[in-house]
């Protein structure tokens, strides 16, 4: 049996849900895969870091975190000041990066993985940000230190779309794709089809943890432009920035114009679409009025769903409903699964 | 740069599609994956057989079955009577399976399989007979010979849905599925949802060759219990057989109840659902009444959707759409690639 050992950057909702999914499949890992995992360290941004070569108590971990102390007290070593120099010290095989995403720079992110790297540690990460900012540069450096990074759960959570095209589908290529990627855009339509105002269906959201507390990212479009420039940097090719996007936010959909489309059997969309054409991507983000006969139409809630097309599948999509930080934490342990293969 | 040879059981139209696949993405394997293909043998029902080492020529082969002439004159040896002979005597890496489907017996699929295993050559099929009549014993005799036997295009044709649970989502358990799987009554009720009558849409379906000169297999939930069937033996780890799903066709969808169905914004769909429950599986085909908001409801045409339950993604859905022979011989490519990887 061989264990792994893994360092963790944020423990939020989804670091918490990964470290309860370690631990319910332990058995089913050390049965099918003969292995373990032990997190050797975890850095928070205001609820402390802690180091433990002998694995840290996740139980401990995730009462202190339910508490909002401090993981300080779990550390067995003095934990240097700098991000990379913790990151070095942990010796970990695999560094799990769930910093928040910066839509502008990728950062804090791409640091943390370059240090990873260079540090001859795998990176996994959830977050879009590194994609869509440095995906050439990271995978030049995970090449050169012969580790690997992956990143399954940059886009609908844990739902195959990376490593379905790049473990299941070999030599097709993708030609573009159409999709609905952004749950809390999805959601809000939702809401005020059933009546809610707009501001009263960003509350809603916020509520539910689906909207932040500045939900611009999502209504105007940012959150589904970055997943379609990371979809289009990583699966065709051609690197694309958010703002390639030709983007359109959900402010000018008014409850009138949606309940109109209601009465039409239709519903507005934010779809995402991207084509390539001449060794260029034209890819777009905007309302769109969707007709029942579209498999767009019947994706509520916080569901997503891509649709690509392919030169040997003319339409291949992937549906993804209820995505939660459980989902999420399945995309990084996916990929971890994955890179040991 | 590597060079695989291939025996093919079968070239009608899925057949002479991977013929024209291997030929149009040559250029890809040689670049990407360094190896390239040769057919070496082909055999037919009633259309000859060819045996050729240095490998046959592909645009003869399809320039004959084109002219409905036979294969005969291509082979360069004297060609054995029996197929388990021909198929020893191709000395060749893969064997392609593509003989008709037997609901009943999975014959002759099953013996052109073992065959193939015990000459110490991998198998690879889009018949879905050999699954639910022989998939543990071909499985063992694969372990045993230390090849493989995969069958990707045997359900939804390319579409990834056994590569995807068994390349891309380690430790996933599959808790149960929903879908539409069969293209020809899905057709059908859509015909008859614009107007036709039952015979009407049958004839249509036959003229653009969905629906076979009987079309019980289909019509009677044949088809989707043997797809229902296999996705249980090999995701669900239970054995089924299209029996044991309790199955109910189309036979009773009077286009008076599908109109009104429209009428009330629904749909009658051919409905495949599966759930798994203290070790036994409870499976069923059945027409349903669905409303717009789910996503069977937009499954248009000859597309399929099936949705798995999962204990980490609680709702993952694999759409196709447009289907046709290259999709299913997409499907072989991939999985001799996988084979390969």
């Amino acid at each position: 049996m061989k264990n792994y050992s893994i360092c963790m950057i944020g423990f939020g909702n989804v670091g918490r849900a990964f470290a309860k999914l370690i631990n319910r499949k332990a058995k089913q890992l050390s049965d099918e895969f003969n292995l373990s995992f032990s997190v050797v360290a975890i850095a928070t941004g205001s609820h402390g870091r802690a180091i433990n070569y002998s694995g840290i108590n996740l139980k401990k971990a995730l009462e202190i975190s339910a508490e909002n102390g401090s993981l300080d007290e779990l550390s067995t070593i003095p934990i240097p000041e700098s991000i990379q120099d913790f990151i070095a010290l942990s010796k970990a095989n695999f560094l799990i990066e769930n910093s928040p995403v910066n839509y502008e720079t990728g950062e804090p992110a791409i640091t943390h993985i370059k240090a990873t790297l260079a540090n001859n540690m795998h990176a996994v990460s959830a977050n879009k940000g590194p994609i869509v900012h440095a995906y050439e540069e990271l995978i030049a450096l995970a090449l050169e230190s012969e580790k690997q990074f992956l990143f399954e759960s940059a886009v609908m959570d844990g739902a195959p779309i990376f490593s379905v095209f790049r473990e299941a589908l070999p030599v097709a290529d993708i030609k573009g794709f159409e999709g609905i990627l952004n749950s809390c855009t999805n959601l809000l339509i939702e809401k005020m089809e059933k009546g809610s105002t707009f501001e009263e269906a960003i509350a809603h959201a916020q509520l539910i943890g689906i909207a932040e507390t500045d939900p611009s990212g999502d209504i105007d479009g940012w959150d589904a432009s970055i997943k379609v420039a990371a979809l289009a940097t990583v699966l065709m090719g051609i690197p694309l920035k958010p703002q390639d996007v030709d983007r359109k936010g959900i402010r000018d959909l008014t409850p009138h114009l949606i309940q109109k489309a209601i009465q039409d059997g239709k519903r507005w969309k934010l779809v995402c679409t991207a084509e390539k054409s001449g060794g260029k991507i034209t890819a777009k983000v905007a309302p769109q009025l969707v007709p029942s006969s579209s498999p767009l139409f019947s994706v509520n809630g916080t569901s997503s769903l891509v649709i690509f097309k392919t030169d040997v599948l003319p339409g291949l999509g992937i549906l993804e409903s209820d995505p939660s930080p459980e989902t999420t934490a399945y995309g990084l342990l996916a990929d971890i699964l994955n890179i040991l293969k």
